[in-house]
């Protein structure tokens, strides 16, 4: 079966904005400090335009790698229609979030870590490079942000 | 929204055998053997009842991780309906898989890497523990596989 025609890097650009905005969940993949082992959970996110939060246990292997590491790779939409974030990671106490950030991330994702006994730590990603294909024939221009900045006009 | 009540250990085996059986792609997450950076990507893959069989360049992040550290988690179906296997890793060149195996693997994933010109490698995971959860009522007995073996019977 032929794929679809490649989209426009314009047109990538606007679904993964759409992604950011409206998906639930992204594949969160960490990494330990040593011994190279990986790890994998979905988490819920809210993007704020510039940046991802998320909220993990602070005492769970993601928690722990996020916390120490700094670093993220996040898979967001079917393997088949792809959203890839590289990020750097900020790691926040939930007294160090604004009230309004802490108020919409419960809105946008069911739960509030404010809220349980579980001590839960918040953690901000910001896009380090951003990648979007759905198949083979978009591998070619997959790049829409690099270094931070978007390569693509809106 | 009232999730639907939790899966019997049974049936979530059955659903995790056939996602194996049946779904194209698993989220691939690997880390360098230093310095806890993650990679993810999406991959094809062919399972044969008890190990899954998955190619990718030699020189990509995913073949070097890989082949460096043995180890990987995978993350399959949507997030609301996962399966997610911790395995070990064995590297193959495409010469060392048997003709069957190689063929098999091109018919379930629709590339056959011993005829591109680019260097692949095969990576066989042997599961050491498997989970499977759709929503929070369903963390609790998602061990489906510990240490290699099924807690569950058929």
């Amino acid at each position: 079966m032929t794929p679809p025609p490649a989209r426009t890097p314009k047109q990538r650009k606007q679904d993964t904005l759409y992604r950011l905005e409206n998906d639930e969940d992204a594949w969160v993949s960490t990494a330990d400090d040593e011994g190279g082992a990986p790890y994998l959970i979905p988490l819920s996110f809210l993007w704020d335009g510039r940046t991802i939060l998320m909220a993990t246990p602070a005492a769970s292997p993601t928690g722990r790698n996020l916390r120490v590491t700094g670093k993220v790779r996040l898979g967001i939409g079917p393997t088949r229609d792809v959203v890839l974030v590289e990020g750097s990671v900020e790691t926040l106490e939930p007294a160090e979030l604004p009230d309004g950030v802490g108020d919409a991330f419960a809105e946008k994702t069911g739960f509030d870590p404010r809220r349980l006994t579980t001590a839960y730590l918040y953690f901000r990603v910001t896009p380090l490079r951003v990648q979007a294909w759905r198949e083979a024939n978009e591998l070619t221009g997959r790049d829409l942000l690099r270094d931070g900045a978007w390569l693509v006009d809106d």
